[in-house]
């Protein structure tokens, strides 16, 4: 773990994240990393391809299980803009991901204790490291812009 | 919410998981339901397709809101031959399926009280009606019986 390591993916992870906002996607963006290198990125299209599992961590799982010819991500960290959802910390027990970095709580649908806490219950088959608020400003200024925004229009439409 | 019909649609979710069977798949299945007509089907896949997000449900899912052309499935059932892991009961609520009906229960992984409960935790946006242990011995028997054999065929090449 290297701090300053962790913040680089993670910018990474942010430039994910406005390309969502940029297709009217919730900003949400994430990175795979292995042995130092990106091996792949994604951000949220759930809208774009009407899919409920196209977020971004889900993405990148998936990518990188082709890159690497294998759904076992054993040496892999996970960086992402937002504290997972259930469904996508789930996928990250499944894929053996070794580690994980969050950026900004999401008190919805948060797995690592804003709405419940899956990552830090035992399970029988894998847990991984985490890392927590890894320039979660940044992330979370992403977030409320976005949904500002969305708000103002809904507004507007309803004038 | 009808016990027959119940049975009915979980017995082509158990169809679905011995095509995961005949595989060499892990043996599990869904179908998901619209107004009493099936508009997805779909069995496990994760070893054939080096993906470890394939599961019946996901893909049940992901198919589901292909046919509908939204990723809100808002009146659909979910059959599931197996209690549903984190990352299938966390894209459950994200497409806001309306009811989910599973078979035996899963003790590694099961996200409806064998390992964590995610499913009977109020969630801000949604929450699914669930009904649980439907024909639970068909689907446990499928289980058993594909980890045996392959415990075995372990065994052998060990010789």
């Amino acid at each position: 773990m290297n701090e300053a390591e962790d913040q680089i993916f993670m910018r990474e992870a942010l430039l994910e994240a406005r390309k969502a906002a940029e297709k009217g996607e919730v900003p949400i963006g994430a990175v795979l990393v292995c042995e130092g290198i990106i091996i792949a990125r994604a951000h949220n299209l759930v809208e774009s391809t009407a899919d409920a599992t196209q977020h971004a961590e889900m993405l990148c799982i998936r990518r990188g299980a082709q890159v690497l010819g294998n759904w076992r991500l054993l040496n892999a960290t996970l960086y992402c803009t937002l504290e997972p959802c259930p469904m996508c910390a789930g996928a990250m027990i499944h894929s053996r991901v070794k580690r994980l970095v969050w950026g900004a709580p999401d008190l919805r649908c948060g797995s690592h204790g804003s709405w419940i806490n899956i990552l830090d219950v035992s399970h029988p088959i894998h847990r991984l490291d985490v890392s927590k608020l890894v320039l979660a400003e940044e992330a979370s200024v992403l977030m409320r812009t976005f949904f500002r925004g969305r708000r103002l229009q809904h507004a507007r439409q309803a004038l």
